[in-house]
């Protein structure tokens, strides 16, 4: 596999996208990410998105947004992995460039989950978990994350309170990310008294559904030198999976997805856990977060909200996460969120994130995308590129 | 890129399954495929669908069949491209081999089309069209068809009853296919008489919806001489698009991405259309496989028809085409189709195809899935592999 950078991206600020259809805001991620890239053309699209057909009857959405971006005829297809689609898009495009089948791929995550009553979109999001056997039982996708709250609660002995932490430090990131849907701070006051939704997780514990789009233009290193001088080195981008349903898996606590995909992607990138200096990981509920930490390596099981008190996961800290504000408080457009993800790791790594978000001379970057409860997962690594 | 081969095919029979779920379908043609190879596992497997979630309220189709085929853990996901979803997975697996990300790598289509009521299916099936612009105006998928078969009379001149050709071949080829949905020979008076389906579109110009799945194992050309007798050179799988919707087109009769798909694979593959000795084409409905003849530069334009009456496209012709049937008689499990027509030709390559519908000596075989009415088209290459 050639080796690989990103010399574009760009993105739609995160929130409730009325007067846009779905081409419309990928279209116009892709050419901020072809605008940044300087380029005005790609061999290849990889779209990524979860729920086009459910909330607006789009089932051929490649081609689709290909030509709505003016880039008809070229190769251009939809990867879906539910709320992992945008990295395992990602993931496409690597092996489209990596193969040498392509010279620039442009990889786009996109998503409008404002199209359709609260209701419905409740229902789609379900589809992450297991169609046959879990949706028949009533278990809603905050349901699936409400069952891992209350076994991490029960195992591992910790009060709720303790996961007020994670949404806190997002709100606080976020208010200063201009492309944020939440840029507001939140207090511990405002957690203990949030609304529950599906207990235990309340309404400060879930990330909320959002529209927007995301992209990277991905080329080879070789060219990316030539192009630009703020391309990143894209190390690795790896896929692991694990069961769908929580009653395939032995131990509810352990992200087995996410270890695997952690560790295929830092033996690809050659690093070790200390070498990262930020993780952008998937908070869509405060306990994946937790979650996360643990099964990717950076915390002891049980102990990832231990080390979020001490503050190690904030700006400042051993590994800063969620620095632009993460799926809680930047918000999670499900097929797009991936995108996000790695859009911000870029901006950290080329120095470009807005004040006082940005990490002093973050030089590896990862970000973790995950699908449903950890049934896909996709582990990116980057690095800044010298000169 | 590196040098491929298949060493693997698998499939289920295609029809109506009431008895069997999604992910049953898929696991039974993917450990086909395996069991043919020889082996016990994948890297990676990339799944072909286009309606798990409207048909089966499952949006997690990757890590979903990867776990259930014992597979658990190993890179999976869903590509999407309309009815040409099988073969965009199969162009996944492509890059995923030739990369050298992957060693072995599966691509399985799969559908069920008859979990839902009929009149929901074909709903979701017209959202391979443009939901934006065409379904508000009432158009189905089938209504497309007819546009288009239409518009070929009136330009053509050409009488309806010359269109009969396709059917009737493609039925006389399916009833020797142990694996194909409609096993009976049809006549040209039964043509005649054929229900209207959507005016001119009568019932035997088009394909049915149905069940299955279809798989196939990629790995490098060097690995298949090792483990495999049998293996298939993998010369190209190449994407071109165009406009999903029709009124974006400047011409109707002219599907530029099959003409873009076939070129950048003949090119690819460094052949030229004399070579190619079978041609599975994508004969939804009969208007498109007269389409797909022509802009893939196997028939002048307004030609295909004349020539099909000639029997350039029969047994023994110049082409054969639909060899097992097509999509026609076969049965049409929309993102399945693309990998049907990739196991079919890899078996008339190795002289397996049953009797009497092995091509005689065939060295060379081009698939070609589309999506929706020529957005999406993925051509396929291969060549029977030299001892």
């Amino acid at each position: 596999m050639k080796e690989l950078a990103i010399i574009g991206i760009g993105q739609t600020p995160v929130g409730e996208h009325w007067a846009v259809g779905l081409r419309d805001l990928a279209t116009e991620a892709i050419w901020a990410a072809l605008d940044d890239a300087g380029l005005d053309g790609a061999d290849a699209l990889f779209v990524g998105n979860m729920l086009s057909g459910e909330m607006a009857q789009q089932a051929h959405l490649g081609a689709l947004i290909a030509d709505h971006a003016a880039l008809a005829g070229i190769e251009a297809v939809k990867v879906e992995a539910a709320c992992g689609a945008a990295a395992a898009a990602l993931r496409q495009a690597v092996l489209a460039v990596g193969s040498g089948a392509a010279e620039v791929a442009v990889a786009v995550g996109v998503e409008k989950l404002t199209e359709q009553p609260p209701a419905d979109t409740t229902a789609a999001l379900a589809m992450a978990a297991d169609g046959d056997y879990e949706l028949p039982m009533g278990l809603s996708f905050v349901g699936v994350g409400a069952l891992l709250m209350q076994r991490y609660l029960y195992e591992h002995r910790v009060p709720k309170e303790a996961f007020a932490r994670f949404p806190i430090q997002a709100h606080d990131n976020a208010q200063h990310n201009p492309h944020a849907m939440f840029r507001s701070p939140i207090t511990a006051q405002q957690y203990a008294d949030a609304k529950m939704i599906a207990s235990p997780i309340n309404l400060l514990d879930s990330s909320p559904i959002a529209d927007g789009a995301a992209a990277v233009v991905v080329t080879t290193a070789e060219r990316a030198r030539r192009l630009s001088d703020r391309a990143v080195r894209l190390l690795a981008c790896e896929v692991g999976t694990d069961t769908v349903a929580l009653h395939d898996r032995a131990d509810l606590l352990w992200l087995k997805g996410v270890e695997r995909s952690t560790k295929k992607a830092l033996a690809r990138a050659g690093k070790r856990h200390e070498e990262i200096d930020l993780f952008e990981l998937h908070d869509a509920f405060s306990v994946i977060a937790a979650l996360s930490l643990e099964s990717a390596g950076f915390a002891e099981r049980g102990c990832g909200l231990c080390h979020a008190q001490r503050g190690d996961f904030g700006r400042g800290g051993r590994l800063p996460i969620a620095t632009m504000g993460g799926l809680k408080a930047r918000g999670h457009p499900v097929g797009a969120t991936g995108l996000y993800q790695v859009v911000e790791a870029t901006l950290q790594l080329r120095g470009e994130a807005p004040e006082p978000l940005q990490i002093p001379d973050a030089r590896v970057a990862m970000a973790q995308n995950i699908g449903g409860s950890g049934a896909t997962v996709v582990t990116t690594i980057l690095e800044r590129m010298e000169g």
